[in-house]
């Protein structure tokens, strides 16, 4: 229990894993478990496809097994890349963030909204949730069409985010997912701007994670 | 955001609400938000009939008005008395434990075994995961005939809910969840005996409550 | 069976109460069971929140209990307030309209349009639809964004109500249900004019009642 | 509106078409619309396959286009034969009593037991069912493995249903539709041994019907 | 295993049936199981209402009892007639199009589009989905207004299908299924100038008919 | 469209190769498409858990991009290992046996039962039925504790299987899935003894391949 919890970035982008760092600081207590946030090294720049997701599950689970002292593990992707596999070798618990996000919003609202990067990961969510058995509960998927790096960006990023909130909220939305782990730094004013809560699902799986290792 | 976070027993069994208390003592921090545990003095000893769940509903949304300095609510029995209500009211957010407890454990392994009080809430609780959309999720909700005191009681009620947690083993269940607070005081031996996850409910919502406080 | 149909208005408008009763004059028969509508006296004067519908339980339950001589009971608001819990104590049958509305819809087209007063309340029913498992069903739940008073209005209401439908319908309903029992006056015009089945909710649960106590 | 409620048996057994009309009698009232239960020649003399339940639709649209005095139809055969096509000519509400049966049912109790004449109908109905989009509240259909005139016979044909009642109850029915029109003489004194609802699904069509013209 | 396919087009127009044979040339090899197609001389000219549809059940059935020589049948109309009541009585594997469409499209994209002839088709197609229990797998049954000769004519006919596929594209479509054997002939072009899978669904049901019989 | 299907079975077991290649002796046409079938080299003896699914997407994809030649492809384990990868980055349609054969029993029966290999790969297939959304068409999918090898043993082999047959019918399934690609060879005489249709998976895929290409 008193092994830290680790954040994976699956990509190689060190300027998302410090995004992610900053963003998991609120989680960090003097006496509580340590949060580590590590870069997959062999992970490509920016998980965008389904051949890029696959391909870094074997150095995830090489990651997870080169460290029997995590008390858990959150895999911080929104594809969620290698869970089933990294469960499957870890002998902790192990939270994807798509996972934890859609079960955290599934917690503050009715039906959930999600932004997502491309057309392309939409696909791949959709099925992702019903084959989570939720699809009854996600509004829209909303496709911005940037990059993750582009995501983690400013002004830019911030407004393109903030119009496809309201967009979700239009349709139905009372809860939003950010879709991806470099949204992380604008989920607090896109929260503030839009009026319902904004999900980050690399803060809702370490949440989960507490959940998992304090009981 | 430094308020309380508010646990609220709708029960008058003060016993419960102790074993609540006790049970989220890992989840407390020296720099974290303070965690209360309040009995609800209007509440019945028990809550184990429909009627009894929709008595406490004007007692808790008394209470939650009351409270404007915390920072989110736990409703800390499991048929989720009030949680419409008091998210109305409520300026943070508010957890129910079945909710948090079902989404939890949605995270921890793929069929969700619930041991339950009693045959008239499990009916309660099938047409709750109907509602939640989440049924296909669901194994098995299985009662073991106990009261809420019951089964918040030592060796016997142990013994009674290991042997319910080896039958939802048995018919697919890979993490279970305790279906009454005041269960808490077993979670860690069961899910030691188990060798699956066993899922506290209610700190299950705490922890929830902390992810949606600390972002 | 001698008894009669006791059908609650759990909001204090009396107006409303007396609609209910002339809508239902089709349903009395010289040698049929009496069918008797009561207004609630500790209802609000219309229920259109969570907290207000939660409100109205505990007297609902006293009301029910206080008529051993009913058959059946109709709990006449569409929000069904207080109906599990009205079924734990009553010795016969209760209905809520919801419920019946669209259990009755379902039996005269595949696809059900609601026609709803308020945002707020679309959620709660789509909720509502999940738990009862019929969302397959559901095309749209469309707000008119009156009060319940509103809706029992004249001629502003029902072209409110008229162009509500012609939206489901052109969105795929083929059967309309009235998603307030203040709108039954509309009913038959309604459905006139709209060339598709339109479901007062009231009528429908007095025919389920009629169902359950003749057979 | 003044017209008949016409009831067709689609088999061409009598002695069905007589048990009917006497399970009806409680519909009938003096000022209220006459239900006339009729025999179709054409039907064989019981419906037990596919083939056979096809076999009658022909028939039954003719039989329906000959009678535009009619306020409503109910096709009284459990595989509800030929209900779309007779939907389609005509211009009157049409019920069939396996969707009727199943739709009364779910407002009176949560899970849905149905006792089956043959495994090969239990097939049909478990498609049937999803049709319906109400597979959720289907608990078990369980077959009894009689005839459509063995069923409508004395005391053997009582106790096999009630046997059959009590396995569904104790599998978690908390309602139980007779699945075969046959079986109505059965239905109450089988409700008052079940100590749970029974539904005739001819009397749910017919209460149907009534909502639907009465309205 | 040395039997035919026997594909019957259940309406009379003999275009339509020489459209089809012309469609499963590629199917035909010099050792590979005959494809035989037939039309039904008793069937409507076009099959587009429910009781034309039902009206062909029976010749259909007596078709398939006089062909013993058969190794499998496809019953070449969208609305699957008879497919039921076909299967009771023959021996070998029988193939509704509509089915086998959708199973085949299902292999091929995440979310199936349909481009049917009517919007009435389209609510029975909408039923079917349901009862084959896939409705989460559908994204849009889009109607064009052809008849079935007409959809079977030439660059008119086309164009109205192209722009029809555009528009399921645009909904989220990522493979298209033809809602009618008349329409065979513009698949191929159909799939060139779309860039996603278009699906001939007798062709579709072909294809499972030799995995029946081949394997 | 004259290239080659190309079969790949992604374990090294030569054995398993050839009984696949065995097993599709049926589709192979003098004036049709090659079927060619090949071992991965750098698959494990059998795939038996997550982590060796994993393991060989990355050479399925260089071996499907190494074959520009081939018309589709067909991944021959069931776990269906690498298939939203493969998509990606091929040109021409590619199927997953797992996703095929529960497609072809669809068209066959309507509960489909599976037999799989174990307990770890039934909780596997059950996320996927829920992601495929096609739950309510499954009963049941029993584990035989068996590995690949054994499964494509002989006598012993076989009779475990058709006692796992026998359990799924008395289940309610009226059509069989074999879950391992290993047991092509016992598929005739299986559905001989059972006298329900049984689908072996790599069959039914080359079936849907077939329907694609010759389309």
């Amino acid at each position: 229990m008193s092994g830290p919890i680790v954040v994976i970035n699956p990509n190689s982008n060190r300027a998302v894993t410090e995004g992610l760092d900053r963003a998991l600081d609120g989680f960090r207590f003097a006496d509580g478990p340590p949060i580590e946030c590590l870069t997959l090294p062999e992970g490509p720049f920016g998980i965008e496809s389904q051949v890029q997701s696959d391909q870094v599950v074997q150095p995830l689970v090489a990651l997870v097994q080169s460290r029997p002292d995590a008390a858990a593990f959150v895999i911080a992707c929104y594809s969620d890349p290698g869970l089933a596999a990294c469960r499957e070798v870890a002998k902790v618990p192990v939270f994807g963030i798509q996972e934890s996000g859609i079960l955290a919003a599934m917690g503050r609202g009715d039906m959930v909204g999600v932004i997502s990067l491309s057309q392309a990961s939409v696909v791949r969510h959709r099925a992702y949730m019903r084959r989570m058995g939720v699809s009854l509960r996600i509004s829209w998927d909303l496709a911005v069409d940037l990059s993750v790096a582009e995501s983690a960006g400013g002004e830019g990023a911030f407004l393109t985010l903030l119009t496809a909130g309201h967009h979700l909220i239009d349709d139905g939305a009372d809860v939003i997912v950010l879709g991806c782990a470099g949204m992380a730094r604008h989920r607090a004013q896109l929260q503030t701007d839009l009026g319902v809560p904004v999900i980050d699902p690399t803060q809702a799986a370490v949440a989960q994670a507490l959940g998992a290792i304090l009981g």
